[in-house]
């Protein structure tokens, strides 16, 4: 549910009342992993998708029904070999929705747990707890439930058993992390584009060039603007194994520094722009800089999928595609022309046995 | 230049003088092609780009130097052996770029013709003539030239000689067609991040679909929303070989009639979203509604390129990566594991002696 966050909170702004979807299992080929939420207001408007069309009718039908009685309720969705056009997903997989009348809503999606009793003894299921910066506001109703769900570092579900009744108890944790950097190092119409890409994919943008009439906070709308030698701002910003790196200057002295400095940290992605040409003469310079072949085997360059990119849009639609290839392990070759799952880093179905099941995070 | 008549409108409405420079001519692995443009204004700031980068700076310089002397220029920037710090495109290509202070600028950029003289005898470089639905303004100075040039349907410099003097003359000539059409059937989240990112690419994005409570205004604030069964608002609504028709909603009742529709249309692009299973029962009942294995061949299915996409900013991307890279027949692999030269649609130098060298438009 931490995905409709914002615009749940404009629905309450508004006055709106709503119930919400929140996928609490998957297995086989399904389209969205846990987490994944659609809303449905009194109005019967809607924002979300739980799983990329094929039962989103249904799920709108269940959240409907959830607002008129009240009720909170857990619906699995599989495939039916009767017909394709039934009720199911058509892709053979299986999901399992948790659907909740006027849930109670974070003020942000951030740095923020959210825990909600899923299924449990009679009056638990819809219970919730929030944590956000250490501080716990609401409870599941059993402190030592609240300290094991507060322990959780990704979204899963946590599957124990009611202390007092033996009852059966399934949490859904979703936990939000803060969006990830993409640091963008050259201030050109290339950055604009890569700026307005990397946030549609939630990716916090700093664009740093140290020249101030490149760097204008006008060009930038959608970055940060940091007016510096790229090394020097690589050197003291923050960065974590989510970040990505794109040096985009081609132009050496900006390039060897960073991209020296870049190489030796643990990042998600460095890249750097340029010719087959510029590249070679790249590779030479960092060598001659002290970058190591295992450092520079990281290098993505000349950077980006090849897509044929001309216009700086296309250009930064193929290094966008790139560092999303690279984190999910993938060929970036047309599916058309491949075989096997499309959604590999699903995990087989949940075993229900299992006291804890980590799900992959939603950056998965 | 058409390219920036959008920013350049507004700094006219603030009262700024600029100069811009346009490429004319490109050779080699040079990353703009002919018509891509970078402005400078009285107080130093800068829109769009020429290079991606390498000789910004020195081509920022060329624009001041015009405001200053109110004189058009042509600058040929290309490699040099000498040093990879000089300006130059370390890229090794080349680029001709024509630098005109206060230009005549273009009222809109779409269905319009911007024919500018580049080089000639003194006193005609930089002469303007546009031509908008049949209609012209202002002449290059001689009736036959201007109706040489209103011919032209591509973008390209069109070379000749001057009537009287006999002295060549060089035209740089811009086309600027509608932005193409992505038409998005399947009112889902999937959709809504499809917009977002087809418009960055400079789509007319429409999303259909004849559910009012899925497609609603409010849900694609970056498309044009149409509520209809996508079949028949397919037949009723103009495309052309540009078009990207996506279909999202991977329900049989919505994708058969759609897709039989669409794969006997002339468009750019057609890609059905779902499953290999799913993709497997719409195969086989698109060949039971009829269509030919030829028609069946041109659906890419499932759609979009393996990026491991998970969310649907992710699976939007990852499907606007395959419409560009089936655009210019490139493969999706990453740059980096490729040999060869990155802009492969850029043609070699403009032999000097022709007298009209076409370049790729600037959608090549």
């Amino acid at each position: 549910m931490l995905e409709l966050v914002e615009d749940l909170t404009a629905w309450r702004r508004e006055g709106r009342r709503f119930a919400v979807a929140t996928v609490v299992s998957v297995s086989g080929s399904a389209p969205r992993p846990p987490g994944a939420a659609l809303a449905v207001d009194d109005r019967g408007e809607v924002v979300g998708t739980v799983s990329g069309g094929c039962v989103e009718g249904a799920v709108y039908e269940l959240c409907r029904e959830a607002l008129a009685t009240g009720e909170p309720v857990v619906h699995r969705f599989g495939w039916s070999d009767d017909s394709a056009f039934a009720v199911g997903l058509t892709c053979g997989g299986a999901i399992e929705v948790f659907v909740h009348p006027t849930p109670l809503l974070p003020d942000a999606a951030h740095h923020l747990l959210l825990a909600r009793i899923v299924t449990g003894p009679p009056g638990t299921p819809g219970r919730t707890m929030t944590v956000r910066d250490g501080a716990t506001s609401g409870t599941l109703g059993d402190p030592a439930l609240d300290d094991e769900v507060t322990a959780c570092r990704t979204t899963q579900v946590v599957r124990t058993v009611d202390r007092r009744t033996g009852a059966p108890i399934e949490v859904m944790v979703e936990v939000a992390a803060p969006p990830p950097r993409l640091l963008v190092f050259g201030a050109l119409d290339f950055a604009a584009a890569l700026s307005d890409v990397g946030n549609l994919l939630g990716y916090r943008v700093t664009v740093c060039d140290p020249r101030p009439v490149f760097a204008t906070d006008r060009r930038f709308p959608s970055a940060e603007v940091v007016v510096d030698w790229p090394h020097r701002y690589l050197e003291r910003t923050e960065v974590d194994e989510r970040t990505a790196v794109c040096v985009l200057t081609h132009d050496p002295k900006f390039d060897i520094p960073v991209l020296t400095t870049a190489l030796r940290m643990p990042l998600a992605y460095v890249g750097a722009m340029g010719s087959r040409r510029t590249h070679r003469e790249r590779t030479r310079l960092l060598v001659e800089a002290g970058v190591t072949q295992a450092q520079l085997a990281r290098l993505r360059s000349p950077l980006g999928l090849d897509l044929g990119a001309r216009t700086p849009e296309e250009t930064a639609l193929s290094i966008a595609a790139e560092i999303v290839a690279h984190r999910h392990q993938a060929t970036g070759l047309p599916l058309t022309d491949l075989t096997g799952p499309i959604h590999a880093c699903v995990p087989p179905a949940a075993p229900t046995t299992a006291l804890v099941q980590s799900f992959p995070s939603m950056t998965c």
